[in-house]
């Protein structure tokens, strides 16, 4: 076999280590014409275990009986033979393990023949009664058809309303011509179940000796990763015979798999397209062999590469990949010593803060024996820590021993609990250094009236969000504006968000799904309103959030913060919103913006990602914005701004994101909403999106 | 010590079984006013880590620091001190083991000084908060008054509408008269709180020198088991010195905390009322030692004896306690392969049904040659099996050699899955001896006339529920009455249900939560409506199970099947509904019915617990009713028949359960209330439950 990377990692480990890697990948037989042999319907164990003892993990298995499921659909209108396939051979945990339910391929509910259509239908609900009698956990459906409206209907049918224990394999059609499109083929057929739980509606994946042009283009490609794959079935045809005489998969299969592979918990599937392996007895296991050679390492890599963007979050256990997050709100909800913890981990965010600070020490306290440093908004005070290294660290590079410049140094939090871990830390790190001030950093003004405090020369902060502005550091750090003077220099001293279409199937069927729990109706929202006391005949007295534009668009009119993984990124980032501080001008906060996007393929659009950077200081930046990246840094995932539904486009369509950032005297919110404008010169608009701040509303 | 029953196990089991028995049970350490000492607060790590030392799990401390939890409120109105308890002392992860926050004790949200009570409110406020803050997983709230509406207000808010990771333990007063009822202390106050949650909002009963009066009496006792209590609290002063020194908790204390003992997932919790423990340095480690030695078998030994009756159910490892199911509807919803085989395990049932098989045998069997027998719904065949053994044994038992009874055997069901393995079983197990008939019972007379089927001398069959004729066995059995000779006998003969009151915060709030997650909302319900297709803004199409009658009220409307656990049966069963068979009469299968129950204590009841036995054939019986229980049988868990409320009674009350069955040309369902008759002479009665069958509908 030629050298792949994985030959590059496990050249130098043990043997083990193969071993254990190979056992993470399961493959499965799909029992073909060639496997016909009488009696097999009885002989379920003995040929699954003969497939075990070849490499594989589980069969594919026509589910009425092999008989039946190759029986020829020509002889219709005589019946095909009834179901048998005895229970009783295998105990009920071996059928869930061992066994994935095909059902027949003649079936077929989009016939032309009206009358085939009608029986396949029947034949098919008969075949998924039995696949549920026998409490298998897969079924196999084949697709034939660039279009399957009649079979999408039964199959919406029986996945919404049944209380099905297994997950529906699509298998995607291998006969259509090179150019079209499968990915349309498949969305259309998911959007037809109405977009029913990719953890039970899936997509297998065919590698054939005749690959469909979409597989040769990267970016058609990517599309499969907002997608739930269940299983990538390779064709027999597929490999060639490898220098040593045995079957190996061509590089650019290779490629493409490792490509396609997003999770260990995948499924390969192997597909007989000929008699091959009644004269080759090793061929069997030559497929799993290479099939697994193939994969076995991606995963690992993945997680090495993962280490130098992710830090240390990739080494450690848990899963937060595409896990929804409500955006944190410090400014209304104190947050609590866990989370200012997590963030402390951060080992890049105060390092370069230390940096801006000192260079800024370089820029306004020359000649001057004290500076006036605020530290606004400290939480636990590790930045404040960072200013007196900044002030340490400048002082021994530029300032001499009997010249020190000594900074006064005002630390502000309005947590109080946050509050008696500063006087913890002020007496124990800081040697009394600060002064601490209890108090809402908008107060400032006023209570620097009453106390006599110094002007600020430096005030420091860090209040935002994925999306930039969206924790309101703008409307925080007016609120000191009062009390700067005309020199008064801010880090950060700008800050720009940033978004870029995405499409993921995932996201959107997560945010959907979010419904809260019966304890959690009463939950404080998201939106303007408060849970209120609701007393009738249902409950006891219970406290419920109420939702006017109803739950289900209030969970998708709102911003979330994820770490995305199974989603794809339509175009490259455009920036949104800037902001610039110390706004001694007092412009207004408000915003307004039209981003313009090229599509340049067919996807369902079902939000934005979005991101930010900042200035710190002059050339001292931090950014999440994937291009200009801060390495390592953990303190944001990005935001996702979601859409209603999933907006379906199609290449040379262009789109717009309209977005505005709105106030009142409370708080401040976005609105949104999308324009696509079609090649033919259409103009679709969607609804506009948390209008008046109804589902997400940021309070001031 | 005295010995108990865990010395007797452990007389002969080694040091290592009494450790790891030890190991399972968790004991807290109050801090107190004896452990007042300067700086605790901020050496929370040396002192938890010597009360380790001593066998402690955790502790409780006062979450404002010790000086502010031992604060004197005499001293109101000048302000307690600060909370001052440095989360940076221990890890988070440590506090969250660790470390239980008290609330300081002082607090009073139900003063008689309105200023007091107000002020309480905000330094509870804070208290919490500063929980939150440290990420602790419990707060422990001490009750001091028979009623505190003030308290629980602010406690209801906070569990409904907060994000709350902690459970909140209200430790009941120990200062009221002991003739006063506790567990109205707490009933009320979980009520105040809109009977939030019990994994969040649980009791701590306290053991004291001077016990309430309710804790002597067993019945009292045992509505414990219907609420959750988060810890028992044993105080210091009950202990005793042993013959050998040491302390020790006496023989009826001890009884108490193990009847108290529901799981080893409750805590124990230890409270010094002297300051014994400065001069005695081992009593600490000792009273750790007997409460330990008092509880660590106690789960042991119940599931033991729980072996008795739950036979190898019990050994299983499926927590099958306190779950909800739906009844099952095998008429309507064809059964699977798995839920066969898991009835076909019951070691007693088939058994019984042989007997019975065997006993009629004897009568109608008689100088023939020949007995026709119709399985009737024979599922995968277990009962077929029996009904062929039957045959053996009566002929070995009753027959010669070359006089042996020969049944014609007619093996009907409706089921096309479980066909195949009738078929199967018919050919592999039962020497092609039955007949298969594929068809509803009820369709037999005329499938009868056309196919010649002669008629039964003995019908058998297994159509019960949990609440005996809920799986519409009278409808099916009645389905074949014109096929009968006047002569032939059904296996069962009769069958009768039962009902009795019962408690159970549990199983009330089980079921008011069960609300389906986004992706089952149209699965068919169980009442009269299917789902519909939902075509709006808010969705893609997807099928919506609606319920007219609010989704609140349709879970409560129905009937589940449920293995109790955690509940407290207020009265002995009364019979229900009879059926006998065959119904030559044809009578009505409708009933109607009203059960008198005397109410014996303050209770609040949640609804009905269900059972039934039946006469299989004269002698031979099967129970699922406590007193009559067949031991060892698996087959049916009892049913519940749960009221829309929690409805309070006091000793004295006499309640009434009606319950009628109703029936229409579709289906069957029951309809039921509760009325209560006050010993003032006041009637109240509870809105008619499942009116119309629209939440619980079994189709014909």
């Amino acid at each position: 076999m030629s050298k792949t990377y994985s030959d590059l990692i496990f050249d130098t480990e043990s043997t083990r280590n193969i071993d254990e890697a190979n056992s993470r990948i399961n493959i499965g037989w799909i029992t073909s014409r060639f496997d016909v042999a009488e009696h097999l319907d009885r002989k379920v164990v003995e040929f699954s275990s003969k497939l075990g003892a070849e490499q594989y993990n589980f069969i594919v298995y026509p589910v009425g009986g092999i008989i039946r499921g190759f029986w020829d659909p020509r002889r219709f209108p005589e019946a095909p033979p009834n179901i048998d396939l005895p229970d009783l051979q295998l105990a009920n945990h071996l059928w869930e393990t061992y066994v994935c339910a095909g059902i027949s391929e003649w079936i077929d509910c989009d016939s032309e023949n009206p009358d085939f259509a009608k029986f396949s239908e029947q034949e098919l609900i008969k075949e998924l009664n039995y696949a549920c009698y026998l409490g298998l956990r897969t079924v196999v459906l084949n697709l034939t058809r660039k279009s399957s409206p009649n079979l999408a209907k039964i199959i919406k049918k029986w996945l919404w309303t049944k209380n099905v224990l297994f997950t529906i394999w699509v298998s995607l059609p291998t006969n259509l011509p090179k150019n079209e499109d499968l990915w349309s083929v498949w969305a259309d057929f998911r959007k037809d179940c109405a977009n029913f739980n990719g953890v039970r509606l899936q997509a297998i994946l065919n590698i054939t000796a005749d690959l469909q042009d979409e597989f040769l283009e990267l970016k058609l490609v990517e599309r499969w990763k907002a997608e739930p794959v269940g299983a990538i079935c390779v064709h027999s045809d597929v490999f060639t015979t490898g220098k040593d005489g045995q079957a190996v998969l061509p590089q650019l299969y290779q490629k493409l798999l490792q490509n396609l592979w997003m999770f260990d918990s995948m499924r390969l599937l192997l597909k007989q397209i000929n008699d091959g392996t009644k004269y080759r007895q090793n061929l069997r296991r030559e497929y799993a062999t290479s099939l697994r050679f193939t994969v076995r390492n991606v995963t690992w890599m993945r997680q090495k590469m993962a280490k130098e963007t992710d830090g240390f979050l990739a080494t450690s256990n848990l899963d937060y990949h595409d896990v929804l997050q409500a955006p944190l709100q410090p400014l209304s909800d104190n947050l609590d010593s866990g989370v200012y913890n997590t963030f402390e981990q951060d080992p890049v965010k105060y390092q370069r803060y230390r940096d801006a600070v000192q260079l800024a020490f370089m820029d306004i306290a020359k000649d001057k024996e004290s500076v006036v440093v605020y530290l606004l908004g400290a939480g636990r005070g590790p930045i404040g820590t960072m200013i007196l290294e900044a002030e340490k660290r400048y002082n021994s590079e530029c300032r001499d021993k009997n010249n020190k410049l000594k900074i006064k140094f005002y630390v502000v939090e309005k947590n109080p609990n946050a509050i008696v871990t500063l006087r913890f830390m002020n007496e124990n790190a800081w040697r009394k250094r600060a002064i601490l001030v209890e108090s809402d950093m908008r107060s400032l003004p006023s209570l620097a009236k009453e106390n006599n405090y110094e002007q600020p020369d430096l005030i420091v902060s860090e209040l935002l969000g994925s999306f930039g502005d969206n924790e309101l550091s703008p409307e925080c750090l007016d609120g000191v504006t009062d009390f700067l003077k005309p020199t008064t220099i801010s880090i950060p001293q700008k800050y720009t968000s940033y978004a870029a279409p995405i499409m993921s199937l995932n996201m959107h069927q997560t945010i959907k799904s979010a419904i809260p729990s019966f304890w959690g109706k009463g939950l404080v929202g998201h939106g303007r309103n408060e849970p209120e006391l609701e007393e009738d005949d249902e409950n006891e007295g219970e406290y419920v959030q109420k939702y006017p534009q109803g739950m289900a668009i209030s969970r998708l009119d709102q911003i979330y913060v994820v770490y995305l993984r199974q989603f794809c990124a339509l175009a490259e980032n455009k920036p949104v919103f800037t902001f610039e501080h110390p706004n001694f001008a007092k412009t207004s906060n408000d915003r307004e913006i039209v981003l313009d996007f090229d599509i340049d393929r067919a996807a369902d659009i079902m939000g934005f990602a979005g991101y930010f950077d900042m200035i710190l200081y002059k050339n001292v930046m931090l950014s999440i914005e994937p291009k200009t990246f801060s390495n390592g840094m953990i303190s944001w995932f990005p935001a996702v701004i979601p859409l209603r539904k999933l907006y379906r486009v199609a290449e040379g369509d262009r789109i717009k994101f309209v977005i505005s950032r709105k106030s009142d005297a409370d708080g401040v919110w976005y609105e949104w909403n999308l324009e696509i404008h079609r090649k033919n010169g259409e103009i679709f608009k969607s609804p506009l999106q948390n209008q008046n701040g109804e589902s997400y509303y940021m309070r001031k």
